[in-house]
């Protein structure tokens, strides 16, 4: 089994270092936290790599002013572990602490990994990262404490849609149950997580929501966002994430796409089907990429000009 | 254990009526559905109660046409069961056939349960009822097939929330565990609860989300759907429906509330505490009434009139 031999690799090390990926999210910033805890329990001197900064939402997790993004001249470690990374690229600047490592360990859920490391703990049955993590917890230390539950269910209950979407497992809730059990306080957390809007990004919703329109015959719902929406209600840029579901999520739309003005007048556009369509060609049209499901693409030209070309690209899609 | 002294009233009977209340949600009718699936696999002749039709997002359940609203003339039955119930009067226009028992079951989750039964299986450290039928199910059968793992997932999923409120516990995401073993399609029934809007209530949540307004250094925040709105959009009463939490999670909010204009020109609010304000108070100042988080009340003005009344009690009660 590789995560006895992961294992065997933290016990007989001493200097570790974790690098999660760039633009961390839930699954990548609360694994991290999580092994991080594990390693402090067995008296590892532990350093912790992110290229970018913490998301506000995720500042509750203790530890979470660990992270630094760039590695200390000429470090070398026992062990580098690259956590929640499908590829090396994806540790950006924190990439030479990973290499850095006299042994370096891949653990990672994505289809798409490319066992880059000496070891490589990759389960793609996994809905997060941090379900990999609760397992060598419970090898490790058997006994997880309150911080690391509560970093191990964020990463779980992020990458899951708070246990709603398709890769939820029942392993994913019975891991839930034994954190819950450790003492995660479920509500303090999901509040703060799911439950807790910038009135910016509220008004920024209304106004997402009165641009929607829908094309053949509702197959095709497009959102769009100009810089004078960001600007009138003062909402940030990250707070647009996840508004292109509220086109997908629509009765019989097929396709949901936001498009959203750039600073310098081009367009980022955001694609989402609800199975048939494979958005990623959609996205590929315009030199974008991504998967069947969730795709984008940057089109440089304005956005009236990028919504024409996007609908009728979409519109060929969906064979109107 | 009343647990067992009502499986043993189940094993007895044979001619069963099992009763839910009024305005039915996933909790009521996926637990009657799941109950009732156990006595089909027994043998048992059983008939379905509900004043109110099941909503349409729970016509995906088999079995959803069984529910009759009135009980046949001078039916008997040798055992009726009501379902998360917590008083009689909950079961409406359905109450003579949990009257007509010649025992009586009381199967519920809430703490202001009456105990209105010759047997009172209440357990109040369940999230939903769903978890106290699955445990009655294990005992009953030993082997759930995937209907009534559906409909207990739905009975759970809905009352936590997605798993998502602090009534969730261990417990909660243990039974969601051995149902999705039971052979449940996460993905399927999460789009069909969650992810699926008529394009109607999108416009009306945007029209909502416009009319958006904060009081006394946003600590007050209120949502207004007038007829105009409802006209405009084409959107159903019951689609407004959570859109008062739009109010309450925005950051800094103490209480939410939202603002509807009825048919005959008055008004209903709804009202949503963060915790330190109890605005079953406020509802009482207009005669409504619900619990410390959430309450409501009906206003006879119109809503000009009623949105000045409402924002004046509310300042006094969070001392401004």
């Amino acid at each position: 089994m590789i995560i006895n031999e992961v294992i065997r690799q933290i016990q007989q090390a001493e200097n570790i270092a974790l690098i999660t990926h760039v633009q961390p999210d839930g699954d990548a910033i609360g694994s991290c936290l999580a092994l991080a805890n594990f390693l402090d329990t067995l008296g590892k001197k532990v350093t912790l790599y992110c290229q970018d900064k913490v998301p506000p939402v995720l500042e509750f997790l203790r530890g979470h002013n660990r992270f630094i993004d760039s590695m200390k001249d000429n470090a070398v470690y026992d062990l580098s572990i690259a956590v929640d990374c499908s590829d090396e690229g994806r540790m950006g600047t924190c990439k030479p602490a990973f290499v850095a490592g006299k042994v370096t360990i891949n653990i990672d859920h994505h289809v798409s990994n490319t066992f880059y490391a000496d070891i490589n703990l990759v389960d793609t049955s996994a809905a997060a990262t941090g379900e990999i993590i609760f397992r060598i917890g419970m090898e490790l230390i058997h006994n997880i404490n309150k911080d690391a539950a509560e970093a191990l269910y964020t990463a779980i209950s992020t990458d899951t849609g708070s246990f709603s979407y398709g890769n939820t497992t029942s392993q994913s809730y019975r891991i839930a149950a034994q954190l819950v059990d450790c003492g995660v306080d479920i509500e303090r957390i999901t509040t703060i997580l799911y439950k807790t809007n910038r009135i910016e990004r509220i008004r920024l919703l209304g106004r997402a929501l009165n641009s929607l329109a829908l094309y053949e015959n509702n197959k095709i719902a497009i959102i769009e966002i100009t810089r004078e929406d960001l600007n009138d209600t003062g909402a940030m840029e990250s707070e647009i994430e996840n508004m292109v579901n509220y086109a997908k999520n629509i009765s019989g739309v097929e396709i949901g796409i936001l498009i959203k003005e750039t600073e310098d007048g081009t367009v980022k556009a955001s694609f989402r089907s609800n199975g048939r369509i494979d958005v990623s060609k959609l996205a590929g049209r315009f030199g974008g990429g991504g998967h069947h499901a969730a795709s984008g693409a940057s089109l440089l030209m304005d956005i009236n000009k990028a919504k024409e070309e996007i609908l009728s690209a979409a519109r060929e899609m969906i064979g109107a």
